[in-house]
């Protein structure tokens, strides 16, 4: 895969395009991107965006206005492209091996100011051996280390007032490695039903963070870094004293995840899949549809904790949702539309080469499936060709 | 992304690589297709290989002997690709619509012997007009049409006995297009439990391509064409009276769902996804591992029907599987592995950075979110690089 790249492009009406295809309303992102942006203000709080939902240089642009400031990755491949692209301070969120302490060093090298986690002795230790030239000031003096902090038991993570934490920043003391501070992400709040349980999440992800990183300064390390978020938690936060930084993704898309929580309508998801009818089952009430799970992916959302909504609810190709018709099945590249209730006789009458638009369950999960965005305009015209780019 | 081509390396140890990373084990490879070649000569009939499972030059040129004979594509990018690299008799095995003729007219026009499904006598109509120059031997004479016959209720395609059988091949006829014959795909093979119920399968695929293709024949159609096939039922059928070509694709590599299904050994499964342990949480009996959804995809395979493998089932670094052992849960870029019983007290003890395997449910969706295969040796070690593509 390449660097990804503005493509200009005539405008096109969506019949000209070949399907499966992945849309992106431009009018929609920038509101998403708006009111995240307005929510931080209010916050007082720094907003480092997650690339990994659109690994897009063009959304990220979009998002800092330019600006290229602060963000934080999933791959070391988004690292890369984005330190391409211009960007110089980067967080990698996710635990690091020894196996990607070449890279990291490669990335330091370029110039990137490079924030990377750990939570154990051990991984203190093989980091803080393999960058001992840190100390001296060295090329690699752009790392920032961060303690993963645990605030929902949901994955990596050290408990807030974990013996290790203390452990953990001293061995790196030892090394000549300041601990920059602690981060933290609490998934557990795409599971919560109701603002009120929102609010509190929000509450118990800034608290951990925050208790964490008193310990540390109460041992004296200066830990300026107090990251924390989710798209949920960094939206229904009623206030984050003590937290410096907010890093949330999914934001700028919203998905039916984000719906189903509450998070935003699912009239402002700004992603979908454009699908045309292939085949048609009236005994069955089914639509064939060549969106299968290697176009919508394999993600089924909420369901089972919220509403089902299969493989994505259909929308006409205007976008325009059908509210009870989902997409059932799939197989890799056929998807099977039909009514919630499967009654054949509430079946979507529509002829073969009719276009659907397809919401996604997870947007991270759905445009992980393309190589690039067809952008509207106001129009519902396709205006750009946005590349992303996948892989690590 | 680009044309796929071979790319040699170096021949480097596991331990150099950066996790995520596919790996395909050569020897299991050739074995497995072998495998399925020996049993086409068994049964006396054609092999059609779906190259959508591996979306890959290489892995095709090893299954036919380098031949570049007829395949099955479930794309048109996989169309163009395989083009490009010298293939010409492919059969695009989804239903088409209209805004796919101008693809399927420059695949014709670059010399492509191209087959093509319709269902319907409206999805016919539309491909006649748009291919009326097919009749006088114009430059898309290379277009073969297929009738797609349903023969287990799962997905697209006419009934056997249907009465629009008969009438999309006169349409065709109309429009001096000759029916080239039915297809077939038993997608319910994937849910037999037992040998009987394989063959069952396998001839229930069989029968009902040949019912059709007696009455269109009796209606005066040389339809010359009978293409059945999955894997299961390719591997299980008895014999194939009739059949003119099998179609087939996860044969090449293999996964968790053949097993399950005894078409395969687990020992035979020549994919995996090469992962690093990234942490360790003692208290839950967790590994945290650098192989998320991104990389294992979100299929849960048999789950439900079959044995419960989570995201994949793990492995050591060399391959052996720790049979307990399984991805319970996994986000973006983080995998969890843990006992199946979910025990704390029976976790895996592997320090950070440890190298482990994870076999995937469903080798067409897990190889699918990578770019590249790394090809192993006899001895282990990663003698090639193969490029994969995706999109359409």
């Amino acid at each position: 895969m390449r660097c990804t790249a503005l493509q200009l492009i005539d405008t096109m009406q969506l019949s000209e395009l070949e399907t499966p295809a992945l849309l992106l309303d431009q009018a929609l992102l920038r509101s998403n991107i708006d009111r995240m942006r307005a929510r931080m203000t209010q916050l007082d709080v720094a907003l480092r965006p997650h690339v990994k939902t659109a690994k897009c240089v063009e959304v990220a642009l979009l998002d800092d206005g330019g600006a290229r400031g602060p963000i934080t990755v999933s791959t070391l491949r988004e690292a890369d492209q984005f330190a391409a692209a211009g960007w110089r301070d980067i967080t990698y969120a996710v635990g690091v091996s020894a196996n990607k302490f070449a890279h990291l060093r490669r990335l330091l090298q370029a110039g990137v100011q490079l924030g990377v986690l750990v939570d154990s002795v051990d991984g203190a230790g093989a980091l803080a051996d393999a960058f001992s030239d840190i100390a001296q000031g060295g090329a690699s003096a752009g790392l920032r280390v961060h303690i993963e902090i645990d605030t929902d038991g949901q994955r990596a993570g050290l408990a807030p007032g974990s013996p290790a934490v203390l452990e953990v920043a001293e061995r790196l003391r030892r090394a000549g490695l300041a601990v920059a501070g602690v981060l933290t992400h609490c998934g557990a709040s795409y599971h919560c039903h109701g603002d009120t349980a929102l609010r509190a999440m929000a509450e118990q992800e800034r608290a951990g963070a925050v208790a964490a990183v008193e310990r540390l300064r109460a041992a004296g390390h200066a830990a300026p870094v107090v990251s924390v978020g989710s798209t949920p938690t960094a939206l229904f936060a009623e206030s984050l004293p003590g937290v410096t930084e907010v890093r949330a993704g999914v934001y700028v898309f919203m998905d039916l995840v984000m719906a189903a929580l509450g998070v935003c309508r699912a009239e402002d998801i700004a992603l979908s899949v454009l699908t045309a009818v292939i085949g048609r089952r009236a005994d069955k009430g089914w639509l064939l549809i060549d969106a299968g799970w290697m176009a919508l992916s394999r993600d089924r959302g909420g369901a089972g904790e919220f509403i089902d909504q299969g493989l994505g609810l259909v929308c006409d190709a205007a976008g325009r949702m059908l509210d009870d018709y989902i997409v059932i099945a799939a197989n890799q590249e056929h998807g099977i539309v039909a009514h919630r209730s499967g009654d054949p006789a509430l079946a979507l009458d529509l002829p073969v080469g009719s276009l659907l638009r397809i919401l996604p369950n997870h947007a991270c999960a759905t445009a992980a499936q393309h190589e690039a965005y067809a952008v509207l305009d106001a129009q519902g015209a396709v205006g750009a060709r946005w590349l992303r780019f996948g892989g690590w």
